[in-house]
């Protein structure tokens, strides 16, 4: 039997299943005598304390293993446990009612979850479920019982859960577990980013997967393409512990890149970088081996609160992502690109018929003189603490990217005036990703220092087919032969004035393009963290001036068809590695 | 004082105010006992008779003015009169209540135009003013009074109104009446439309002109700019006699060139052709000196109705257009371009985010083969009786060019089969719109007969701005150095396949941007009727060569302001001909 879910962590996973039974429904009220309160309260008391140590225990131990990042769940967790409102509350109940500490913390809990859950906010939502994953810890320890006997099993299982809770996931032994399904969850949930983390191939979103499989039950799990096959026959098995050996050795081979310069085996030497979100990205950018932050979207220091962030939330945001990559390292910051499909509550813009094609970026920004400045301030002063470089988004003009150097060049004097360090020769770029600037790149190419081909939107431009409609995404072609002129116009056009190139679309991070990219000259790619390795090992096999050829050959091709299928017959290590 | 309304029809106005007084609010009930009815219908009788003779009269004259199309509508009000329901309907009244003819068929008007406002179609509505039109007609006559006293002044005079009705209009006497101003209607109103047809200069949509303005009062009004002077000092008034005449001038001149060929001073021919959105429009082409039809927008026979037109509906309307516009002119006819801004009712497209990036055009007729394959053969079978050209919109890649082309190629086999005629060498072109279509031209040059660009969507695609939103209308910018390099790109891949290259956006009627066209190479100019005898008196004063050089020196130039200020200064033509 064949199950697809989603692929939540890639890698292949061969092994018996283990089925977790769900956690009993509900507990029973028992009336316990108002003679035995206190020591059911002492009881209580002690399980919490006990769940208090585990939890720290288990922080220390992510901390470790996976990073201070994936430790921070627990600290809030440890947090709930130290909470009078809710600790008190339940050993109120045990007295006042004289019931069991188990139903009194059910009823506790129940009561909290009810009013996060009814709130209209992801967040609340994600602190109902914080409640509910610390006292099912103590419901535990209350109950005596342990959760899974994983030790029943010689060879490592493959784990099947309606849901794994981040304390779940973080506590699954490497050596135990060879991969794991749930029932629900998505490509983002949190026990899907730290599968990924642990590099635990795993599959979610299964729907009744824990109904379809008994423990004992064979089970083949591939959680690149969110496959699992149940009981397969002897010769599916050898085939899967086949691309498993392949898969386990490119990783492998993979992680010995991840410290080198990306070089292409006749010595030609590019940047990898990656695109960023957050401070917290930057640390699996380095731990995946980016040089540097091509691409720091900072749109989501703006998003999810209810006023602008202040020139010193920004600075302070900045200078983290430096600190965190490393302070010689490039970090690309990309001033404001809301509006489009991104709102801001506290910024109220008129409803658009064509939000891509509206008011946003550097559009507004240049309206928005006032929002505008407080950003550069930010970014000059971080650019005194690291190798920081500006960007700006949806330049469509030469006006526009005058405009926006002269309001730079206004924020610089400010800063010169107030005696506030900068970086006087901080590198100003700006994205490709309107069709205009491409073709005029030869004379915006003059009065910047580099430019970065954003291919989501300069594809969607390009071929009038926005890249969010279903009813047109077979329009949404990066290896159209047009995109393909585009880029390479644009990569000439910087080359000729002494600047440099790079791309920071999905497309740098795609193995089908990279050769392309390479023999057209491209001189940074980046991308999201989690690509940088495999591109660099397929740049180790490539020959620059072969893929000056082929590049040629491919922008001779009337397709994007015939062009990835060219890429695909002529390079072998892009085959190879997209397993 | 200075009033501004909507600028209608164009040219300069100089006289004294004649202000139309507002029709009696309502006329009263007189009984008029049962002896006098048979009396009273027979007066009745005689009123709507004169009525009809009076708009036979109209009908006939109109027609050999303005052409059959305008004097249509007074065969709908000869009609309206010998309408049993209607005339018939008053009669009954007179004769059942003894009242007086003017009040029954105030009555009965009323209540026919109560009907026909309360439906939700513009189409009823404009049935309700013919009913008002008419009914107000014979009230005159039966009144006795004459409508209005022109004959008062010795000179034209400028006439103010509330509104004018077309039957108003159409009498409006040119050596009387030097202009006109109404307080509502805008550019494409009846009243407008027939303003420009007669040469009559018009604003309209003052909102309360005819309160500010007494009779008598000395006036100038700029048909051009929408703007009226009330009692201007004399200065101003010289300044405005001078315009006037040179507008004059100009005006004559371009008659001139309504039968020549559209020729350079050195003698480099081009084709003028009008774009037009129904078969009516074809006239109005023709009229204007269109060499024919270079943008048939096939969209309105499939709007404002509630199922497909069948392919003989769809044929009538292409053979028509081919009559009217004379045999041999070229007509070309775009296919169904459907989706994102025009919608049908009957046709159920999901909401788009971006419906200018959306499912639209040959995206949906390569999808809906069935329908697509209806109008290809209305097409074919039209071609058999004209010069007909076909061509496909929004074109992306190759691919769908070839599928269109297959889809063609069925289509004609089938009518091999059946016998059925047409022109077995129609050319076949497709419109460049979409900026990958521009950027790989050459590709596409080899699999058509022609090119056609329609810069107004090749501009909002390639700037990412959106042509209907206010907020980015300053990044619409056809003069933009990319629009232009797109431009030329086009241009020289058809002539490398010695193909032909045409142009069916706005730009072409552009005045500022025909000498770059020009300069580059394009073969076809197409624009609103309106325009063609400009730009052909402008062309004649052109010298191709030299404008190869201006096209050469304006796309070095960085910005759309510096360019459009090149050929301002270079090409005094331009702006004497912009007046």
């Amino acid at each position: 039997m064949l199950l697809q879910g989603i692929a939540a962590a890639s890698g292949y996973a061969i092994g018996k299943a283990f089925v977790m039974q769900e956690q009993a429904t509900a507990v029973e009220r028992k009336d316990i005598g108002t003679d035995a309160v206190e020591a059911e309260v002492e009881r209580f008391q002690n399980a919490v304390q006990q769940a208090m140590d585990e939890l720290e225990q288990i922080k220390e131990n992510t901390a470790a293993k996976l990073g201070e990042h994936h430790a921070e769940i627990f600290a809030t967790h440890i947090l709930v446990l130290q909470d009078e409102e809710f600790v008190g509350q339940a050993k109120e109940k045990v007295r006042q009612e004289a019931v069991n500490a188990e139903f009194a913390l059910q009823e506790v809990t129940q009561q909290l979850v009810d009013i996060f859950t009814s709130m209209d906010s992801e967040y609340m939502r994600e602190r109902a479920a914080d409640f509910r994953d610390v006292s099912q810890r103590v419901l535990g320890l209350l109950s005596g019982k342990k959760s899974a006997q994983l030790s029943d099993f010689d060879e490592a299982v493959v784990l099947f859960a309606h849901d794994l809770t981040p304390s779940d996931t973080a506590q699954l032994d490497r050596s135990k577990v060879a991969g794991f399904a749930t029932n629900i969850g998505g490509r983002t949930s949190h026990s899907a980013i730290m599968a990924r983390s642990m590099e635990i191939p795993a599959v979610v979103g299964l729907q009744h997967a824990t109904e379809s499989v008994e423990t004992g039950d064979m089970i083949m799990l591939d959680g690149s393409s969110g496959i699992i096959l149940i009981n397969p026959d002897e010769d599916t098995l050898s085939l899967y512990r086949e691309k498993k050996q392949k898969f386990e050795k490119r990783q492998e081979e993979m992680k010995l890149y991840k410290d080198k310069p990306s070089v292409t085996a006749d010595g030609h030497e590019v940047e990898l970088v990656a695109n960023i979100g957050n401070p917290q990205d930057a640390l699996g950018a380095r731990n995946n081996g980016a040089e540097g932050v091509g691409l720091y979207r900072t749109e989501f220091l703006y998003m999810g609160r209810d006023s602008f962030p202040s020139e010193e939330e920004q600075y302070n945001s900045y200078v983290t992502v430096c600190e965190t990559i490393g302070s010689d390292k490039p970090v690309v910051i990309r001033t404001l690109d809301i509006g489009g499909d991104k709102e801001l509550p506290y910024l109220e813009l008129p409803k658009e018929m064509n939000p891509f094609l509206g008011y946003r970026a550097i559009r507004l920004c240049l309206d928005r003189k006032d929002l505008f400045k407080t950003q550069l301030r930010a970014i000059l002063r971080a650019s005194a603490h690291g190798n920081v470089k500006l960007m700006y988004p949806m330049i469509s003009t030469i006006t526009e990217l005058r405009e926006a150097n002269a309001i730079l060049a206004e924020t610089k004097a400010e800063l010169d005036e107030e005696g506030i360090a900068y970086n006087k020769g901080m590198e100003v770029g700006m994205m490709i990703e309107v069709p205009a600037a491409a073709i005029i790149a030869d004379q915006l190419a003059k009065e910047v220092d580099f430019f970065s081909i954003g291919t989501n939107d300069l594809v969607q431009y390009t071929m009038a087919a926005d890249r969010m409609n279903e009813q047109v995404s077979h329009l949404t072609q990066p290896f159209n032969p047009a995109v393909l002129r585009l880029i390479r116009m644009v990569i000439d056009a910087a080359h000729q004035e002494g600047k440099w190139a790079g791309m920071c679309g999905e497309m740098a991070g795609n193995l089908k393009a990279v050769p392309i990219l390479l023999g057209l000259g491209l001189d940074e790619f980046s991308m999201s963290a989690s690509s940088v390795l495999s591109v660099r090992v397929l740049l180790s096999r490539l020959n620059r001036d072969e893929m000056k050829q082929l590049a040629e050959e491919a922008l001779a091709l009337e397709t994007a068809e015939e062009i990835q299928y060219l890429v695909v017959k002529r390079v072998a290590a892009v085959q190879e590695l997209s397993i």
